[in-house]
């Protein structure tokens, strides 16, 4: 694949060269929208605007949604306002909004004195929407029945102001107050007998999402109930506009990539791996190891703490790296499933008190497992006296349950609060581990080896 | 429905009596093929084959594809060979190999014999599609409309067999060996002019994915192309079924799930939280706990060597948790942001060396930053004097260089070898990270504060 853009890339340039303007119009032509965003991304600005030009409408507004908006920026930079005009013009509402959102100031004043006023009156309204919420991701362009209208009007209603729309597989049926009553799929009202009334083969139990719902939990619903699109309403019940299906996707995607992120202390980027520079992944990443080393800082002092013990048993230190993963892990896996879980709307802060008891004799099976292992290798292969032994398995088996309830409360704790479950959760939980971890260890060693 | 059905076969019958088969095939020849295969399914067998015989030759087939099995059993076994041979070449492929499935392995024998060698190929090749595949994961329903048709043509072809299929809203053109030619919307043909042909509205530029693509790649694709289906050929093109995208809403949770368990050393599960047992639960994470408790062996292994540096300069040792986990949180950034662009396709192993580039001045700029820091807290608030700081920060340096590095190669290494990226990249990566580190650590603390 990346070797046959490149290959593409330079035919391409070749043939601007040689000012072959018809020969890319046509290869052009036979492409597919994401196929030739990517093709013409790479390209210097001057050219991309040659090559951008060449492109037929319809297919020039389709490649530049799936653009990068830096490359996007450039281009409606270098466009006249009659471009301009004609891309705003066949733009669907919900990328217009999406690309307004991320241009410069100065840039999204021309695109808006540029759009008809009623474009520039939804896209104004469509900004005032929360980021990730239904109504920054549905589009206006949806077709709406009226519940009186037969099959045939319906019909001739769908080819009169159907053919920009996002979607018409499935209509949405509205009273004259725009409250919605009922949805009908094309293929239902193409089946339905002549004379059939839209009121009398539409389903009028609709699910529907408000404005302000959390673009996760729409997803959540899509994938329940296997939609390909849902109506969003206002606070009134009044139909504004429908998610359709593959925003969903994009949206479903990108909340995995940002839990993954958190929870491996990455700030979440917006771009692709490879066009993020070294300085944008410096910058994600740094925060989280600097506050983390800082932190590091307290299970130092736990170990200054235990310094004499540690000069008297030196054996004890060799123990401490493989007790400090073992709670990381044990943690984390807790932590993890149970982000997951929250993310996927499996279980919620309600079921805390379940939850922590399933951990609870999950861990202790763990921990005895650990604890059993560890205690026949540390006899037999490490022959280090039941004492020491005692000492290391008995801290796996607190250092597991400890583990795996903090581990459990960090996510459902940080939700119930209002604060992003996988933000707070893995990153911190490595400290608090590593310091419990220590605490138990020298807890135990004090008791049995009679140390201080 | 039942009753008309009860009154049709009672004048069947008493048709069938009088012997006047050119009304009965009349008769039939305006059904579609689920109405007769439901009136047909309760003759008895030796009427069911007078009837079956009576109907032309596609629409015997469509009808056969719609009976129970008990009754396709029936049927088979009363044709004889030529029959049998015109009822398979007849059949869609995957409609084939879902009735091969269902039959004793007697008649699978003569299916098999009678059908021509490509056939044959293709059922055997069909029955053997992996789990997680295109082919496992696409349905048999949907509709296919010929190059030819008018769009009314196409309309009341949808009509007379859309009802059941689980998506019409695309419907696939083929030719006549079923070679996939095209793809149109139900919107577009509704939008069509009066006698327009399929073929001069359809799109011939039509994506597909093969039976034996694996699902993640096929998500990838509908995820990047905005797709709601896809169609699924087989090695010759042929279009067997199609994947829509509700059951790729479910690849893509299922995928970002199963990395994300992996990630943090549990086993995927195919089941809500909640619905695992403290048991299953156990099974899940131990294996990895234990490979892991084991092969942080090793890291105290070094801690051991190095026994008398640490009873020297007892302050080394509180810093060992801070070096270790620092290494740790660097790697798992750059081991989780690369498995999860591998897993969304941004990124392959032929980016090797780009990737390893970005990541070691990633590294750079983030042991140095690191270090400064620490360096500065060292000499201000911990005054372990300049030596013990220069030890610790030069090794902050080095160990996360080398812990990059490492946690860019390992799910690298293993996507290039096969395995899959996420199972042992993150688990592994600990271990090594901290062995690592600590070799870094003594190493400069023999040289910088000469002991060994």
């Amino acid at each position: 694949m990346a070797e046959m853009t490149a290959t593409l890339a330079t035919t391409l340039e070749t043939l601007l060269r040689q000012k072959k303007f018809n020969v890319i119009k046509t290869v052009l032509s036979t492409m597919n929208p994401s196929d030739i965003a990517a093709l013409l991304e790479d390209e210097p600005t001057a050219e991309l605007l040659i090559l951008f030009r060449l492109l037929p409408k319809e297919l020039a507004a389709d490649a530049f949604v799936e653009m990068d908006s830096e490359v996007q920026k450039n281009l409606l930079a270098g466009f006249n306002d009659n471009e301009l005009k004609q891309i705003v013009d066949e733009l669907n509402m919900d990328d217009a909004v999406d690309i307004v959102e991320e241009m410069p100031a100065n840039l999204v004043k021309r695109i808006l004195s540029q759009a008809d006023p009623d474009t520039r009156r939804l896209i104004n309204e469509m900004l005032k929407y929360p980021d990730d919420s239904a109504g920054s991701l549905m589009t206006t362009e949806y077709v709406d029945l009226s519940p009186d209208m037969t099959a045939e009007e319906a019909i001739d209603h769908i080819r009169a102001t159907g053919v920009d729309s996002e979607t018409v597989n499935l209509c949405y049926v509205v009273d004259a107050t725009r409250r919605l009553v009922g949805v009908v799929s094309l293929r239902t009202i193409i089946l339905a007998q002549t004379g059939t009334r839209i009121a009398d083969v539409m389903e009028k139990n609709v699910l529907s999402v408000g404005t302000h719902e959390d673009q996760e939990s729409v997803a959540q619903t899509f994938a329940k109930y296997n939609f390909t699109a849902m109506p969003v309403v206002d606070s009134e019940d009044r139909l504004v506009g429908i998610v359709t299906v593959d925003d969903v996707i994009d949206v479903i995607q990108e909340e995995a990539t940002e839990d993954i992120s958190k929870m491996a202390a990455v700030t979440p980027a917006d771009k692709p791996y490879l066009r993020l520079s070294v300085f944008e992944l410096w910058r994600s990443r740094i925060p989280w190891l600097l506050i983390l080393m800082i932190s590091a800082t307290f299970t130092g002092l736990i170990i200054t703490h235990y310094e004499n013990a540690l000069a008297t048993y030196v054996a004890l230190t060799a123990f401490i790296p493989m007790l400090m993963d073992t709670g990381g892990n044990s943690g984390s896996q807790s932590t993890v499933t149970i982000i997951r879980s929250l993310s996927l709307g499996e279980i919620s802060t309600k079921d805390t008190w379940k939850i922590l008891w399933k951990e609870v004799r999950v861990a202790v099976l763990c921990g005895v497992t650990l604890a059993v292992v560890n205690f026949a290798k540390l006899m037999l292969f490490d022959k280090v006296g039941v004492q020491v032994s005692l000492v290391v398995c008995l801290t796996l088996i607190f250092d597991v349950l400890a583990s795996k309830v903090v581990g459990a409360l960090l996510p459902l704790g940080s939700q119930k609060v209002g604060l992003d479950p996988a933000v707070l959760a893995s990153p911190v939980l490595t400290t608090i581990v590593d310091a419990v971890a220590l605490l138990i260890y020298f807890g135990f060693a004090t008791k049995i080896l009679g140390i201080a």
